[in-house]
């Protein structure tokens, strides 16, 4: 028997789901499945649709590729390999999975370039990719003119069943929909199966007519194993439809090729074993090694390098014309895909003394953004439908980002907060110099902690504005009052948490965001007004608490404050020091901001030997032990709050200067 | 001019809407929108659907009713008021939001009778109602016999559009669509408006459509604003499709009868004013005072009582007969609906020796699971389609809850964990003795948050089985391994952690949790196993933490320790020991329990005169200074993990014996 000649096309595709098997085998773990069933899609992308250079992984105008089902990543590592990029040698793809290498267990963007979104938590990568389609978008509307085309790329997603079961995807999608996204791409790899089993168990909606329903443009590529042209004619089709996201669902069959686990959960996370991935190579006439590819399948992939580098020379010859053309817009364009900050960015920033009235730090928030906005011009951002409540407009701009408005740099995430933090996610994963940011009250960061992490993970630069910080909020009561959630957040590594105290510190507040290029910022905020501190200090937020008000020699006791409770400290001091008692006053708007001084700096404010401290915050004091150790107290909350107008609720809650000044007293006599 | 005779109907519907404008007047506070533009929905669902009983809120067999729009909660307080509960009175409505009123600012079960469910957050008010009808077709499927129908209700619900933007309305609504929630019963109030106004700047998808293609039914009516009848048919139709949920969406103007504020963000959290309630007192011709309720309608409204006692009293008849004919049954039935557990079931919780194989805690967890499930009826739940990763199963029962088989008891969540708890709440919340669980990673706490805040806020007796609670993870990487995830979960008030250290320990955690009936217990176990210790504990978990090895005489150092690090404690402190130190090992399962017990208790296991403690816990230290004070240290986790093999990480990252050993030795040595 003469076997049937094998096309390049199955080659390379079968080059993929070999590199994905032997990766995995020879981890002992990870996800098979999914790259057996989706080399075929990642093989059309990567070699027949997508403008990407595998020499410069950072090439502004390359397509974006999103694998949101990033268990599935051998796929990705295998097309960055085979396609020439040196960030993932056949090395890295045989140290799968161990320490240190550039091919972790999920995608990362920290860990390996070409990796555009870092993904595993399922649902939240086509969110990202919706940013990054956002990004697109409003960058073309900006920059971009008649004669001369400067950001012109498509965003492609694969996305799994797990992914459109999650909410953040549904959100997200939502949102897509109604602003049009038409270079948004995503392919559904619709393979039946998931960890549980057959998705018959859980899941049998209709998703094209969903995605339908969000107003996307869908077709069904009904073979996705083998079809690689279907799949390549559905994605041409999905860019000719310009007004209208497009999810491409492709059938597959997880494990493709495995004779006895293709089909079933058992390959979606666990090796195929030596023996099965033996029977696999015969099922799918694979006559290679362990991680061999084929020269014809090497020959083919690398081809992605010179098309690259031409298409990369082209847009360089594009963006040369556009520098003589628009000298301006070209200055500005390429300032911010260096990250660079304007000159005198923050020279509007407000100050304040003590004879300005004191406003809820929401309100001075809103004057930073009015400060910030037209010395910003990378600032973007919006709010979950709170726009009023927050503040989070900017001051003199009007309309927002919509299908029709693309330059306009306001969005409206609608009441989606989980999808706003990833879709923020996603423009600062686009790289281009943009400053998002989200606003949401601070309670509802809970909504949308699963992608607060994946901000603090992979270090985007982006501002979570959440107002109404504690039980001063009032009457919408316990559900709208945060207790627990800045504990939650400064749990969290490299989040930069900050709760000013006044405008001052609200300015001081928003330096230290937008300086946080590499990082997300909180900025919690309050919904109640607060008075101007004499002493307070914009500069010195940045190192994360300070001496605000001090006495004469050692002090016997230190009241530390943050935000609306600050006052409450000072005001303390003030009836404490005319009792003859020596009180320092430390601001803390920042935890991990103080964390990161110096041994000595630290002990300038918070002297190892004075023992006696009062931490004075309207929240869980979860956390502040270690500053008010096993000999200090607080003023804090123990429980959840209650629905009453906001200062009924801090007074009954213990949040008045007698009540400060009584437990100091305690902690001075004890 | 004779002004057009008023109907009762409408004469019904204005009294629910001038309650509402004059109750958020007083408040000053409030969201008037949503009752002026719903009252007809209200009206129609509590007057001529709903079997309930006034005057006995708990009555079982009644129909829930959930108003996921919660800022409109002042329709539900008119409804209650006029349909005579006596949980809201006239003088609780004129207490609207105040401290300690009957009417906080969004319902709250634990605050009212007759809430059955707290909304505020929006989207999980339905999310909860697909675990109501969940609950009920579990119960009806159980309990009911073809000549006794003991358990038959429907569940309503009101929702607005924030509701349906929200994520994790999406993920509950598909699956209950896939469940075939036949009785279940959406009213969505289509006002076009939210708090950034017109709809149309966020949220333009077709949501009917979105809904068929989850199998729901769907129906619009036009006119939601006057048009009662057709709401009340609409119902109707919905209640004849008995194979699917149903949806209806009511076209309303938000603010209904305000001249000039209906249809306008504006009306939607703010009160009207005076002039303007006056003068929607004109436009509506409405001649009565403030908190007036004409007597027609008030006697119209008050027809409920004698309808809830019929109902009741028949229903109580058929229980009577149910339990002549099925004395077991109904036995059990009204053992359940007590709330008490049966004789004996925790008897075969397994207890441990060293000599047993030890075992990862989630695979304790899933002996702990197969020893309470046949002890254990009301014992319900499932995992976020991680069965066989989290061990959720209850080995030996087959099947799951699908819409042919709601008898039952292991659901299948999907990769939806938002839904998984909201719908475990749900269950809760239905009140009839239910104990639901949901498994799915630690880390993925932060997808389920907000809905997990509300089973601790709600007091709701929920189990939430959380494995892979470490970097032990590995290879997974750092997306899936939790290290802030259990400091930000202790933070929050009513939550209870339990992170078992062995086999013992888990069984103890889950005597914890299934006592826990009015308030959530969190396990957070490990993926990776541990050996069981000599001297652990079951019955000591309860104390949260307790002295597992000690020395002779006063403690040089003490040892704490949890779940998979433990050990560690244990070992380092027996070469410290060897080393001749006096070194104590406390296991502290649960901070929580620990701070519920006796300061003499307390200061048994940390005495103060003690400040040498180290902690060891593969988690953030935040939060552990409240234990090892300023003089103490800790082995934690500074920052994100890594994908490699567990045991490489936990090497990696410093959890070794002789880095414990040698971190003791600087402490010791301070």
């Amino acid at each position: 028997m003469v076997a049937a000649p094998v096309s390049l096309d199955t080659l390379c595709v079968n080059s993929i789901r070999f590199l994905a098997i032997d990766a995995v085998n020879q981890a002992k773990s990870g996800h098979p499945g999914l790259p057996m069933g989706a080399a075929p899609m990642g093989y059309a992308l990567w070699d027949k649709v997508m403008r990407h250079n595998p020499k410069n992984p950072k090439w502004f105008n390359r397509d974006r590729f999103v694998l949101s089902a990033g268990h599935g990543c051998m796929l990705l590592y295998a097309l960055l390999h085979l396609t020439g990029y040196d960030s993932v040698s056949l090395e890295d793809i045989k140290q799968f999975r161990q320490w240190g290498s550039k091919t972790p267990g999920h995608p990362e963007t920290f860990e390996t370039a070409g990796v555009e979104v870092t993904t595993g938590p399922l649902g939240s990568g086509v969110a990202n990719a919706v940013g990054l389609a956002i990004a697109e978008a409003h960058l073309a509307a900006r920059f971009n003119r008649p004669d001369c085309t400067v950001v012109d790329h498509y965003t492609y997603v694969i996305m799994g069943d797990g992914c459109n079961q999650e909410g953040v995807a549904s959100e997200a999608c939502s949102l897509a929909g109604h602003l049009k996204l038409g270079k948004l791409i995503a392919l559904y790899d619709d393979n039946h199966i998931s960890i549980d089993g057959d998705t018959g168990v859980s899941f049998t909606e209709d998703v094209l007519k969903r995605y339908e329903a969000y107003g996307w443009h869908v077709q069904h590529v009904p073979n996705g194993n083998t079809d690689v042209d279907g799949i390549t004619r559905a994605i041409g089709a999905a860019k000719a439809v310009k007004d209208r996201p497009s999810l491409i669902k492709v059938t597959t069959t997880i494990g493709y090729g495995s004779p006895n686990k293709s089909n079933t959960g058992g390959v979606h996370g666990t090796p195929l074993g030596s023996e099965e991935a033996q029977l696999t190579r015969e099922s799918l006439g694979w006559d290679y090694g362990l991680f061999e590819v084929p020269q014809e399948a090497h020959d083919q992939f690398r081809q992605a390098v010179e098309r690259g580098a031409a298409a990369e020379a082209e847009w360089n010859r594009t963006l040369s014309d556009y520098r003589k053309s628009y000298p301006d817009a070209a200055a500005e364009f390429e300032r911010m895909l260096r990250g660079e900050l304007p000159q005198g960015w923050d020279r509007d920033l407000p100050m304040y003394t003590p004879e300005d009235k004191g406003l809820a730090t929401r309100k001075h928030s809103q004057l930073c953004l009015a400060a910030l906005g037209p010395r910003l011009p990378e600032l973007i951002g919006g709010s979950a439908d709170l726009t009023h409540s927050n503040y989070t407009d900017i001051k003199g701009e009007t309309g927002s980002f919509q299908a029709e408005t693309p330059e306009k740099r306001y969005l409206h995430f609608g009441v989606r907060e989980h999808a706003m933090a990833a879709v923020i996610n996603g423009i600062a994963y686009h790289d281009s110099g943009l400053i998002p940011y989200g606003g949401t009250f601070l309670v509802f960061a809970d909504y949308m902690r699963g992608s607060m992490r994946l901000s603090a993970l992979s270090g985007l630069g982006v501002l979570y504005i959440l107002t109404h910080d504690s039980i001063g909020v009032g009457e919408d009561g316990p559900t709208h009052q945060p207790v627990e959630t800045m504990a939650s957040l400064r749990a969290m590594p490299n989040m930069v948490v900050v709760r000013p105290g006044d405008g001052n510190e609200t300015s001081g507040a928003y330096r230290v965001a937008i300086r946080n290029r590499k990082r997300p910022t909180v900025l919690a905020l309050s919904r109640q007004g607060m008075p101007n501190q004499a002493n307070s200090s914009a500069e010195k937020v940045a190192q994360g608490a300070y001496v605000l008000e001090d006495c004469a020699g050692v002090p016997e006791l230190i009241l530390i404050g943050t935000g609306s409770e600050l006052n409450l400290c000072v005001q303390a001091a003030r009836q404490l020091t005319a009792m003859g008692r020596r009180i320092r006053v430390v601001s803390m708007p920042s935890m991990e901001l103080f964390e990161e001084q110096s041994p000595a700096y630290q002990d300038s404010v918070l002297p190892a030997a004075v023992r006696k401290r009062l931490v004075v915050e309207a929240a869980a004091a979860f956390g502040w032990h270690k500053y008010i150790g096993l000999d200090g107290d607080s003023v804090t909350m123990g429980r959840f709050g209650a629905s009453a107008p906001g200062g009924t609720c801090m007074e009954k809650f213990g949040f008045t200067t007698a009540n400060v000044v009584a437990r100091a007293q305690a902690l001075l006599a004890a």
